[in-house]
């Protein structure tokens, strides 16, 4: 049980001057996705598993100026919280954070991303409120991987196919639809949220933020590319 | 009377050794709206309230510049000046921003977005001079309270409104149209200003902050959304 | 004669401890212009006047990494180098920066703005070759001066005029353009040169860069509004 | 042969105090191109040919994170690598940059620009598949040189003309069509690969840069006139 944690046990999670530490990562790795408009107003997070445990950022909290001792840690098999600072609120995206470490994550982002809000609201429109966000033949997607247990990445000639779940009214409710979508979509890395964001997860850290980076590259240039209409697939 | 202050006192308000420190604050804080935009070309500001005074940065500086001595200090009840650097005129939003110290803020922050000057001219073409801006079905809604003296944040069927008060020829002359504005939306938490920018308050630093960059975000949202064709509500 | 000056005299002018020493001064405002976009690939470039003396950037090179030791000073009487960095070619722009030096300015940046181009662009399309940028109830107007030996800055109801040359094939060609939109519009602080981009000018540095500031957002605000077919007048 | 190279010799190659030391110097440049845009998500590249060694940035890494040791070094002549960091793979694109380097280059710069993707993109639609980018005065295409063995830089009034060739499924099949395209243009300094984005070289890495900082400031702009409705050549 988490109450019976030596404390200074616990403060041990959180405190390390590797760069790479949960705890440090996912303090750099947010400051980061502010400056790319991410995480804007406390919006969007971030969680690392490592080992048994899992790091994730508090709710409600600026996201470049977070410190690790911010970050709460949970036991990955009790889902008990082994660290919970007293001044904040554990993330309402932990049930989500958790449906992709269950399906071999080390590392889920959450963003708020005006692009993939249009992207959502755009694909909605033009192919109805069932389809996915699909595109083709653009470099970018050679970024992401084919699949979980699959090896390499997706090649130029494959479509990239993005599901789309309905936003509900707070967010740890989307946990049934987005492990609905990570079922029916199996080697999807990413999860759009209708009118609120995208979930995207990877087998690391850097797997995690190099395909965030490139799914929302391509979902910029999909934007980009409906202002001048050009179509997303032959 | 300010002039009769001991001027050690007076300094000892503009100097410590906090980055939390009104004084220290509005600089970081005027430092990130420059890079977002917000506050180029000496526009916009940011004031403070801490217990029974306000801290306001000075007209006609360039706000990513700014140091702690550049401050005026403004004592709530007499709303005379306790501290009034010399080189320094004081910033014509300071009746608007005690407007919204008076509503129990403890932070307000004037910018220039080009989102917000953007947003009022869409909402007087599209929806006429009288109408406030709306949308709904947002997730970025949710970083926005419910109002004064309400619990919790707006939720995500919720309405955002934010009222429209025209320009003046002279900011402090916005003061009474802001006011009224305040009156008839209680639970707004910004008020745009018609082909200036927009006006943002909260209980704190870090709420006034987060809301206005989520207000930001949803207004840039909101061009995009009408670039694309897509309706800010349904 | 410049080659009969002391050397440690003539390196005195480019080391100095003071950032808002013009040879340092010209760095840090050049990195800040690269990270706004205006002097990329080594375009545009700015001046400052103190005293007797004009330092200016050299031509060519990168603008985000020029080094105080990188600088000519100009004598303005003279109009010889008094330094001259063998390395270096001096600027084209010298000519058109010494204009605006000859008309009071303090400082003369020029900008190769993207905002600057299509403006310049839109102008010419949609009123003619022959006409002048204008834009009237824009709140950032009130950061342009009035005009030389005015008092006091724009109103909001002023209308801002930009007057727009054509270009030429090489830059110091501008300058007789140049000078006749000077005189033609003598309250103008900035010139838009078609396809190519902005001169704006100020009293002393900061009202150059402030005033730069102010232009470039009102530049970047009237494509935006093209973008949403709103007008710039009424 | 690479193996029997001394350690010691080997590591010297990475090295060095020298922020222009080309393992530094890639180091620097990709940081720079990840806040422009341009290597998002492990995408494009750099490569610096020095003497007879070329240095060679890493496959699969974030280029914002490296080191001087993640980089690859190899021999000009023999096309043998001297250092092969065993952690990372080599660089699909080492044999487009090697087509430049045979072409006099002493640098060569892959960019993911979105800006150079939808370039692409409208030129296909607007033009047909065959043809190249072209733009004529614009004052930025005055940073691009008029060609291998040509003294000086393109006019204002010299048209700029970029090849395009399509996208391939894997990297290295780009290099025969990308050295036909520099047969066919020898003059060209850029080659835009279709849904990829572009390789830009120049006699040096101060050269490269600043070239593919012009380039992609004339694409950026090209796409925003597309949006405005402006034509790209008279």
């Amino acid at each position: 049980m988490a109450s019976s944690s030596n404390p200074d046990d616990v403060e041990a999670l959180v405190r390390s001057d590797d760069p790479e530490h949960p705890a440090n990562h996912i303090c750099t790795l947010c400051a980061k996705f502010y400056s790319l408009g991410w995480v804007t107003g406390t919006g969007g997070g971030t969680s690392i598993k490592h080992g048994d445990k899992i790091w994730i950022a508090p709710s409600g909290v600026q996201k470049e100026l977070m410190k690790p001792t911010d970050m709460f840690v949970m036991d990955f098999k009790t889902k008990e919280y082994i660290r919970r600072p007293e001044t904040h609120k554990p993330s309402a995206c932990t049930p989500l954070f958790y449906a992709a470490f269950t399906r071999g994550a080390g590392c889920c982002i959450h963003t708020h991303s005006q692009w993939a809000v249009l992207v959502t609201l755009l694909v909605e429109r033009d192919f109805g409120s069932d389809a996915c966000f699909e595109i083709e033949e653009i470099e970018q997607i050679k970024g992401i991987p084919k699949g979980r247990g699959k090896t390499g990445n997706l090649g130029y000639y494959d479509r990239l196919i993005i599901p789309i779940i309905e936003n509900t009214a707070r967010e740890e409710d989307l946990t049934g639809s987005l492990e609905e979508a990570m079922e029916r979509w199996p080697d999807a890395y990413a999860v759009l949220v209708r009118r609120h964001g995208i979930y995207v997860w990877g087998d690391n850290v850097h797997k995690a933020k190099t395909q965030c980076e490139s799914i929302d590259y391509i979902l910029q240039l999909a934007v980009e590319m409906k202002k001048l209409g050009l179509p997303w697939a032959k």
